[in-house]
């Protein structure tokens, strides 16, 4: 008799503490782990046929369409104030609006929003590559969508200053003696992205991936030092290259495909930067992960691992 | 039958509160306490070979190239925002960037990322004097990366005018008529070393060191106040001497090192000062967590006491 | 079977609630309660001979050290920073320093840090007479360092500006015209001692005497209010007078003790104030837990009750 | 057997819970709940006789005159600082002082503080009328201690600017050109009292009354949550008028009456309306009570209803 209620007491308190990360929802989707796969099963093909998967890219969608919006929205409103410091301000409200974002939406897709968290999950085999790719189509949709929803508010004058909010090498800024054309260096800009999105992946990221973390510390927690970093990077990476109007690091390549697919121009200037860097960051983030203590770290299992896929394709 | 059942719970219950503190894990990786010990083993030397102890160095590498990275830049950005009072920022920033980076490495090294933290805590016998060996030559080289990574993304006059954010007793700080030469006393800036890194040990890092407050407190609160009491200590020192543009006590001889081997000249000068006062800081933290009641500090036990192993050498 | 089990979870859940107050390791320290006392029972003789008793006084030492440098680099920090609004950062920045502290020491010696607390908690009975006089002493001596490790970092003419943060009726502050000497009069201070100390025990370090409160809130959130109440006191205090550069209601006559032997001087007018004052409050708060009905306060016993004790003396 | 262990595991757990809302000791107090009653029994005749009621209320006495002297002190020393927005540093500074002294007060009377809670607390039913006048008389004695108490420590010409903090509709605030009288219509203030004083009761106090949601939510966030909600009130309140110097909605009649007895002259005018605007609410806010379904109410029964002593006198 006792027995029973014994053992529900147990299970009631690994129920609560399983409802601090709900990460390992994936692991329940996948079942057991098997060794030998095919190829395809580790490409995780199935999930292109999964409704599932389709109905989470939808909120990948509109999270990402929301996120271009306000971020192009708070960094026009903030220069707009004139306030002495708009990087600041920036870079809180940026941190806030992401916070909150990945609050609304992790339950739903797992909050990813910028393909760089989804390819780095992929590698790091929390989803198939398969649903990466749906969610980094998903999300590039949603900053197409996103930047138009911008087009459609924002005053003409505005839209002329501020390029709507694109990821540049070369941004025209509003300066004292009418607008003003600067600049980066492309190279510094790559590296900019590398650094900027290493460390968001290293420093923050991290914590929502290694599931004994993410349950100790909470969502809410994890969520905000994602936005504080994020707000700290954007912070640093305007402010550090000298070039006022800069609009900082990327650290997602779909936000700045949205601007430049509606506006062109100059926005398509570099725009592989923004690509080719974050990528880069993903397979070092990759690498670390492979190499600190295995203990350290607990994913969902050796299915998706990119190092048998590439075998596998060899 | 229930008896299982219950025993279970409380195990649960344990392992849940065994979570909050990872430091216990040293203890479960070097098994009981053993009265007699060869000299090797008090050193641990054992830990030189362990692969699992370079692996975490390589978090230990990362974090500290991170660190140099964002104090660096946090540094160069609050002062081109033209804020008023940069000190404060500067303060605020780098207690957030060490918070959260202690969150994320704590797991996989135990987050030091400053030679003090590792030195002291092979004091008071957390970990082999071994690998505080090791984890302070990885830190070194760690902010070597992280001072060539800041070389790749600021521009050219910013680096001459911030010299990399190496710890200096004369600093050249921008003034208001071109480049301005200030600096603090030898003695001066050894006293300020010694206070605030010992402070920084008594008031932050022992709530970290002793199981018991980490467990009632929980990791985020821990590394909260020690991200506090180290932006405190940056506001005091940098406002107290005076002088405007030095970078404030370094409570971190690693991060003092990599910008001064890059760029060398006048960050060698005095460089030992950032050596010798956190050493004697330890050694004083080391006597004082000696001197007051036993039973208020659960420590990893004797095998590693430094006292021992002084008394085995002679 | 399972009977002794249970209990066994019930003692664990209890023993992890006792944990987060452990103000009763007072109780256990001093056995069952016994009705007739000597003399010298009744003042804790016996503490004067306890090993541990002066170990923990260490930590009362250096904790008061660190108290008075922080409180006076602070001070000095926020005046040179020419913030608008010192007082207030004065009053965060003091409010944040006591609750880490007192985090940092409550484990080791109750985190008492000022002759306010020993004696209030020698009168409600939590520790005997004889601990609080030598926790006191400690906390003078350590004063006393404190203001000589400022004295060694700070530069010459800060140190002339600032009186080493005494506790002063008269003081000299940084004018546009330069020194200039200000005051307050010495009922009006003598007032603000008793008022402000009072509020100190009577709204907040009366949370971490009642064991019901304490264990209801948390460590954390109890130092947290203390941490508040101080810096609201010494808010209103610099403020109302309507004096800048009075230093605030002391509250702490160990902190005033130690830059007045230091520095000498002014210092020493009417210095009385600071011990008197905080004496009468703790007298009136000793009353206060007389009256209010009694089974709202769970304190150690009666060993060391101060009523019983005047009566054994007369 | 084992049965009956984990059934009181379990009732050790709702203790452990029933602990976080002490409301319930007034239930305690009254024991069985008893349908006919005297008309004395009704008014709770017997708590004037009640050696316990006189005694918290002490508490109350001392919590009104810290109240009053905290109030009246941060409202001088927002304005003293000069400070852009004096009425935010005033809101925030209330609310945190409110919620500190009701977490002190809280388990010895209730923490009333205010004949606004002790009123609609007798009109719910959570205790006697007769308790209730007890409390508000000590409330006015309180708050005239806390006035004089303002007076010994205020420099005169800062007496003389701000009224000591009374309730007024006119009030002399200090203006660029000396002394302006500034004031509010009758009808204006009283409203305002009105809406403050329910949206208080209706908004925070109502967590602290119901007892499931009190015991869900914990004393720290219910009473954090009154505090946020009295400083929103006086933000609002303050900067609704537009008159500048007015210091907010009373919502506490005991608080406005010390500093009229002490200062007199024009604090009395319109005097009435601070008693009679939180009566009206407290009216309003019982027949809320009634409104609403009685399952989401749990006070302590029918003894002391209103309505029922409205039917017993006719």
């Amino acid at each position: 008799m006792a027995t029973n209620n014994v053992t529900q007491a147990v299970l009631v308190e690994e129920e609560r503490l399983a409802s601090g990360n709900r990460i390992e929802q994936w692991e329940v989707d996948h079942g057991e782990k098997e060794i030998s796969l095919t190829f395809g099963e580790r490409l995780g093909l199935e999930d292109l046929y999964s409704l599932n998967v389709w109905r989470a890219s939808v909120g990948e969608l509109l999270g990402s369409a929301v996120l271009v919006f306000m971020i192009d929205t708070i960094v026009i409103s903030s220069y707009e104030t004139q306030n002495k410091a708009p990087n600041i301000l920036i870079a809180i409200l940026i941190g806030i609006t992401i916070t909150i974002l990945l609050l609304a939406l992790f339950p739903i897709s797992g909050g990813h929003m910028t393909p760089v968290i989804s390819f780095s999950a992929a590698l790091v085999e929390l989803i198939s590559l398969s649903r990466a790719f749906i969610y980094i189509f998903a999300q590039c949709v949603g900053a197409l969508l996103g930047a138009l929803a911008l087009q459609s508010v924002v005053s003409h004058n505005i839209a002329q200053t501020y390029s709507l909010g694109g990821c540049t090498l070369t941004v025209i800024a509003p300066g004292p003696n009418g607008l003003v054309v600067t600049g980066i260096e492309t190279s510094q800009a790559l590296w900019l992205e590398i650094i900027c999105t290493f460390i968001l992946l290293f420093a923050s990221v991290w914590l929502a991936y290694d599931h004994r973390q993410a349950k100790a510390l909470g969502d809410l927690v994890v969520f905000s030092i994602i936005g504080i970093i994020v707000a700290l990077l954007v912070f640093i990476s305007t402010s550090l290259t000298g070039k006022k109007g800069y609009a900082g690091a990327g650290m997602n390549p779909a936000r700045c495909l949205g601007p430049a697919m509606i506006r062109g121009g100059h926005l398509w200037d570099g725009h592989w930067v923004f690509w080719v860097g974050p990528a880069i960051s993903c397979m070092a983030f990759y690498i670390y992960t492979k190499i600190i203590p295995c203990n350290h770290f607990q994913a969902n299992g050796y299915r998706y691992d990119f190092f048998d896929l590439l075998k596998a394709l060899i």
